[in-house]
């Protein structure tokens, strides 16, 4: 496996120069200069690999072994190759590096599956260009109308058709995809996370992608003179914000379950006047829906305590994408693989939305984490060992070859 | 007193025309075309009531009404004309307003003081276009030099000079004043509270201006992702500020003692990323400086004892202005005045800084508050009824009677 990760190193490598911000992380957003530069080397590794190379509507890349079996769905493997603003080099790149190393060892192997293999490499997961997050994935399920495609509009007012046009990009062509041609998906993905490090252990077998909830929460009391306002007089938006945020991580009930305010905005937010009203954000995630009901529940009943008195609170539920449970028999297929290799592994729940989670209603899915140094992700120091990746695809080369039904 | 109280209505009600928000409260910005306006029905009122107008360097206006005594110092009244943006129509009006009927009052009854006196109109009390609040009276006593001056800009970059000489004013008149030409300074103004008007009291006599702290807060954390880091790996910048902000109330200790945050900065203020950082504002106010000592030393171990474990706190004091005193031998006369006028009277703490108290450093001040209406001021919907101030003029007249030491 020695020139498989000295492989994965040069593809990580060279990828991570395709970035517009040099020295300060990667910077790759979809339809840009540098997505076009890092799309031709993918293409190029794809075609080197024995692939052949076709682009959907919506930009994703797919690199095809054909099968044995006439009109066979296909395996797919792969990732993102986006990024967000000033992230790192593994987050999406490590999925589609480890999908061409499948490939490219098919190809040196000789291999001859019944099943096609698609490398898979899509656009737009982290939404950094179009806010649109899982873009890529959710075209080719058919969860993106192409209406709703080309209303998507980048900050600057480009639509997502005249951002393709300009680096050669066709959306005319097909984007959704019947799921009768997938037969699965898998994915690699850094963990982003510090258990796996923290654990020692270089594999996690992902057992569900988390139930996601965002709440907007909206505050109301009164502005006033922060020197003329005696204190049993107010009616303090922030305060009550402030013993709200405070009370959050109490409330994150449920074996993993993390609830985050990420987002907060004060109004009018001058230092001597009351705030009027305050509007943040609450993030709620866990692996079980009934956890993440049960603290969505408690959450709105703590808001709701403040409600009145001169205060006003209002809640309203922004996003729910309920847990999804990755497919039993691949990741017991993959947890088998793991012993015969002798290669440690954890079972792990994915704290963090994933292009799996959009195909987890269409088809069979697994995902693989390999360990982020410091748990760190969407930052230039996010770092995931090559040679926890070449395990991976180890791994996943032998779980594919069952998958595709080599003989 | 019922012209008294018509001419005031009138005077409010003109004033209150030069604002550049028209249905959306005054906003008269100093050395604007509403600020023109204003000077100009300031300076004809000042004729017409008989004294000598002159303006300074800084644009303040001075109508002067000369006192038997030669070289004597005057007794100054009066309060700025400036407003906050989108404020109201008597905050600052209504002080110069009462200056103006009290030197009506004396030249209807033909009044000669031994003293002079002079009622007088300030620019920028509230720093709403140069962020320099009470540059006017600051200017007066010397507490801005002409290199600060000339210095300021507005948020347009235009310099104090460009802004004075757009409006015809002349930057070049003496700005500081000999404090030996003051012999006190007596400002009336709305209290912007609730106090008054809870008491149901027409007039607040006021005992001492609050001492002012203005700390900067910043606490860090460490970033993370919303879904991927275990609660009980997270240093959270929010939550710690949170849990700060919602203790801040219960160290307002001592009477009247008020503590606000109102400006707070979350970054990066994602919402499904862990805070890294806040910085926020602990605006601290008293009556006594003990109190305000005392306050500042609970604050900053309150914050102190969240550093540590992964949490940084800074703490950095931006503002100390001690608590000032009014005179108590014009206090005592207006609350002589008060009982033979038989208007009931309260004393009180002013919550909010004014031009008086950067004159108390220098002369003997005084302050009376009229009530304002639900507390609020710094809105369109300020207001304060014109009879209160008519009463206040009342006492004025007679205090100001004896300052000037009229036979």
């Amino acid at each position: 496996m020695r020139d498989v990760q000295e492989r994965i190193e040069r593809h990580i490598d060279t990828l991570s120069k395709f970035t517009s911000t040099p020295g300060r992380g990667t910077t790759r957003f979809t339809y840009s200069k540098e997505d076009l530069q890092a799309r031709d080397y993918i293409k190029e590794k794809m075609k080197e690999y024995g692939l052949q190379v076709r682009e959907d509507g919506i930009g994703n890349i797919f690199g095809k072994l054909e099968g044995t079996l006439k009109d066979a769905p296909s395996v797919l493997i792969g990732s993102h190759f986006d990024s967000v603003p000033n992230g790192g080099n593994y987050d999406g790149p490590a999925g589609v590096v480890a999908g061409l190393e499948v490939a490219a060892l098919f190809s040196k192997n000789h291999i001859k599956p019944k099943y096609p293999l698609e490398v898979i490499a899509m656009v737009e997961e982290e939404g950094g260009r179009f806010g649109a997050g899982l873009m890529g994935s959710r075209g080719i399920v058919g969860l993106l109308s192409e209406d709703e495609f080309k209303q998507i509009k980048d900050k600057d007012g480009i639509s997502t058709e005249e951002a393709m046009a300009s680096i050669g990009l066709d959306s005319t062509l097909p984007k959704k995809r019947d799921p009768e041609t997938i037969k699965a998906f898998l994915e690699l993905h850094i963990e982003q996370g510090p258990i796996l490090e923290d654990k020692n252990i270089p594999l996690g077998v992902v057992e569900s992608i988390v139930g996601l909830t965002q709440l907007e929460v909206t505050v109301t009391g009164q502005a006033g003179h922060a020197g003329t306002t005696p204190m049993d007089r107010r009616h303090d938006a922030l305060v009550t914000t402030a013993k709200i945020i405070a009370q959050l991580p109490e409330l994150a009930i449920g074996e993993g379950t993390v609830i985050t305010t990420g987002r907060l905005h004060v109004f009018p937010n001058g230092a001597n006047v009351i705030p009027e009203k305050t509007e943040f954000s609450i993030d709620i995630r866990s692996s079980k829906e009934e956890d993440v009901l049960n603290v969505i529940q408690k959450v709105e009943e703590l808001i709701e305590s403040y409600n009145g008195h001169g205060l006003q609170t209002a809640v309203e539920q922004s996003l729910y994408v309920p847990p999804k449970a990755m497919n039993q028999e691949i990741m017991s297929l993959m947890k088998e693989k793991c012993d015969e290799l002798k290669i440690e592994y954890s079972p792990i729940h994915s704290g963090a939305g994933h292009d799996a989670m959009v195909f987890a209603d269409f088809t069979d899915v697994a995902m693989l984490f390999v360990p982020s140094k410091s748990g760190l992700s969407h930052c230039p120091e996010e770092w995931s060992d090559s040679s926890d990746i070449a395990n991976a695809v180890s791994v996943l080369y032998e779980v594919v070859k069952r998958l595709t039904e080599v003989e």
